[in-house]
């Protein structure tokens, strides 16, 4: 199949930036400075590239002014300048994504099953063995995966891709544009059991999920409703895969957490976070804006002033780790021998200034 | 839809409890303190919320004797006493779920795929594109959601849930009054492996997994078989969403695990024991009743007395865990200098003794 | 039913070692020392069990030179000597499984969806509610289960199976041989997002998830497609449970992860590297092969030298590890408190120096 071609001077019409070069060169694709071909456009992202960007046999570069300066004459191909080199990349990469896909299916496949109660928009695609429950609505060019179990009352915001496999429960809600992965479970209970002389019971969680527009879930994560009240992730959300949040969080916008972190009940998390893999909060916290965890840290308290937070062990060999964590163990004794040290010390001054004294 | 109302005194009269105020009085659900309307009943579980149970809206309030004699006359509604008002809102939200529920479904799905040989119980429900394979049991009202999978001779206990796209293999067991969350696998093989000379071996995995009644299993676990043995589950043991049990463990009952608990394979945990969220517990260890783990902790060897363990690094400003990480590394060298100041320190009191002495 | 038996003298045809006892005589299954039956044969793998051994019911016994020299007349039955007894087991487990399973089904379930555009060996299995799209390829022999939604254009090799509800997106490739649990997700796009403003915008993920031969993917465990090139799964990988591979990973030879484990995108992982359960991994980073990865620890940067390594804090009572992460967080000042010390026993030496001198 060919590729299809854009002109550079319809790329800055549409993604903005200044063209140095012909405006009616073409390009059929975008790739990485290493691998772009003579048909492909590049981006200089990393100041520390620049001689892997002059390099580059694409046709055409993205870079930022700083770079077109540096850089001068020593590239000879045409450029677009542009502030953000990485996010023009992103677009135009979405473009020729779009550009070259088939086109997206829609209407109800024959082994899929919709109930009747249900509101399916015509335009959206619902895929095989899928099932679709009394009062669940599908909102304009949805994309609904095989096998995947809407409940009753789900709303599925327009534009919205729910892969294959994915199981929503009863009454939760996805905006519009998200992108749910294969395997996600949302709106499953939450955790909440009262303890009874050992016995735990269970208490009805029956709260919903309510999650904006433009959120990405991950495969394998799992959101649980609210146990009274909702559980809520803001629009711009990005999740990762095998994430696990509690009932009740509340995850503010554009917030980002890599893969196989875990958030514990009624968390309330502010906007703009990142969290790195494998982070875990506790429950009840409540993290401020523009908190960055660090990956494998826990976080055991609240967070409210903003910056990068960090806590887990060090690696090492196997031998040393044995042997600073057998020290970890003790730091108490150490202390403690620290403390009689300086104990020490200031008698023995103190002696020592008798003497002299 | 108009709630149903229950009578205050029917309420004592099915949960127990001391009743002071109208028996007639009706209450339409159970909310907490702040969110409580005047149609509804709340509760106090924590002393430090004496304050807001006497501002309730709510038309009545749950609470213990000792919060009934503090609190005395600032609270003018009705009010039951009881030894633990926590676990009575648990069991009237439970009885106010089932009362505003809809009736549960039976029957066959017209999509669903039930073998000849399987035995269906004429009240359990299989819902849209289930599949239940020959041999297979399941109980009477029973509830087998959207798109799961009953593999050969499983047994699905009475009143048992198993909620969309969960996946049972061959001859496991399944007790009564359980209920299994989207996505959970249980009885995948066990992680079974010999070393020929590099290249793994698989050892077929025999076993089954066996659960008991009053099982609750979170959204995406993993209940591995048993190697040989059986992986087994006692009764009213609680798991929460996106963890792990490895073959041939044997988890005691009423224990309960949060989030992202990871249990490697033949642990043997005992009964009424938690593990915090995304604890993990290594293989071939034992665990004794009443053991309590916190969140992020690693447990690497047995623990055989009752009590609650910890074990994670602190979370710090990224500068300062940049620091004191630093200093973990070379903890060994810090040791040595200690014990060289302690020498020293000897050293020169003996020397001042020879001087004073 | 009737177990079928096996000759010894077919066994060590079959599996080699040498055989001290009668040819004739036939065993049912294999089983470990202490279960293992008169009619069964049982492995020694480990010397410290050298009395069990001798005590063991069954009627063969499979050892090494070592252990069969170090037992001599202290056992009485049938024995076969080999190198690793517990790799013969191994082999031997698997002869068993196969010689009394079921005959593996074959064609297509009535309740499956099979694109006419898809290619399915006649001697394949794909089963209830299974569906198969447009291009995909299903080698001979495979086996997909119920539920399964496989992608445009997957490719399946020969003898692998699919097990229940896993999800595999369109073009990735799954060598011959393979096992993959429920739950599992193969495909779906990695976390890539470039940060304008704030906002995050979706990178595209066009490439693939290649997958060997003879290799084991554990239940609920995701495996995210490359960004641009392919995220790569080498012959003989083992992966537990609920792991995580980011997008443009590579994956060497052999390497064994535990469940849990996470690695982030674009990490390159040497062969026959093994990592315990929890353990994490940190994106762009290299691991030689041959390098082994303790439970609960992080990988937060490359490791070129093959070894063992570790990083977990150590578990304690709750009241001591309060104290000493108390203190972990104050190591700072513990050093320079020591720095002060060690000054200070300095100053002291030069002084009594002076008053000795």
């Amino acid at each position: 199949m060919t590729k299809k071609s854009i002109r550079l001077g319809d790329v800055v019409d549409r993604f903005g930036g200044q063209l140095f070069g012909n405006p009616e060169q073409g390009v059929v694709g975008i790739a990485p400075l290493s691998d772009a071909t003579e048909e492909q456009i590049t981006f200089l992202s990393n100041p520390k590239f620049r001689t892997q960007a002059t390099a580059s046999k694409a046709v055409a570069l993205i870079l930022s002014e700083a770079d077109h300066n540096a850089i001068g004459d020593a590239y000879i191909g045409t450029r677009i300048i542009t502030a953000n080199p990485y996010v023009y990349f992103a677009k135009l990469a979405q473009y020729f994504f779009a550009l070259n896909s088939e086109p997206v299916e829609s209407g109800i496949h024959p082994s899929a099953w919709v109930s009747p109660q249900a509101t399916v928009a015509a335009s959206a695609y619902i895929g095989p063995h899928a099932s679709i429950e009394a009062g669940a609505i599908i909102g304009d060019g949805a994309w609904i995966g095989a096998g995947v179990a809407i409940a009753k009352r789900v709303a599925i915001g327009a534009q919205t891709r729910i892969n294959a496999n994915v199981s929503i429960y009863h009454d939760c809600v996805i905006g519009e544009r998200c992108v749910v992965h294969s395997g996600a479970v949302i709106g499953a209970d939450g955790f909440g059991f009262a303890n009874e002389k050992g016995k735990w019971v269970k208490i009805p969680q029956t709260g919903r999920v309510l999650i904006g527009n433009d959120v990405e879930i991950g495969a394998n994560t799992s959101i649980d409703r609210g146990a009274l009240a909702d559980t809520i992730i803001e629009n711009g959300v990005i999740l990762d895969n095998q994430i696990q949040i509690g009932h009740n969080c509340h995850i503010g916008e554009n917030t980002a957490m890599a893969g196989c972190v875990g958030v514990a009940g009624s968390a309330k998390i502010g906007k703009n976070c990142t969290f790195g893999g494998a982070a875990m909060v506790l429950g009840h916290l409540t993290i401020a804006d523009n908190v960055h965890i660090s990956s494998g840290s826990m976080v055991s308290r609240s967070i409210l002033e903003p910056g990068q937070y960090t806590g887990f062990y060090p690696l090492a060999k196997n031998a040393d780790w044995e042997k600073t964590a057998a020290i970890v163990r003790n730091l108490g004794s150490m202390r403690d021998k620290l403390k009689a040290v300086e104990k020490a010390i200031k008698q023995n001054e103190a002696n020592s200034k008798d003497i002299q004294g």
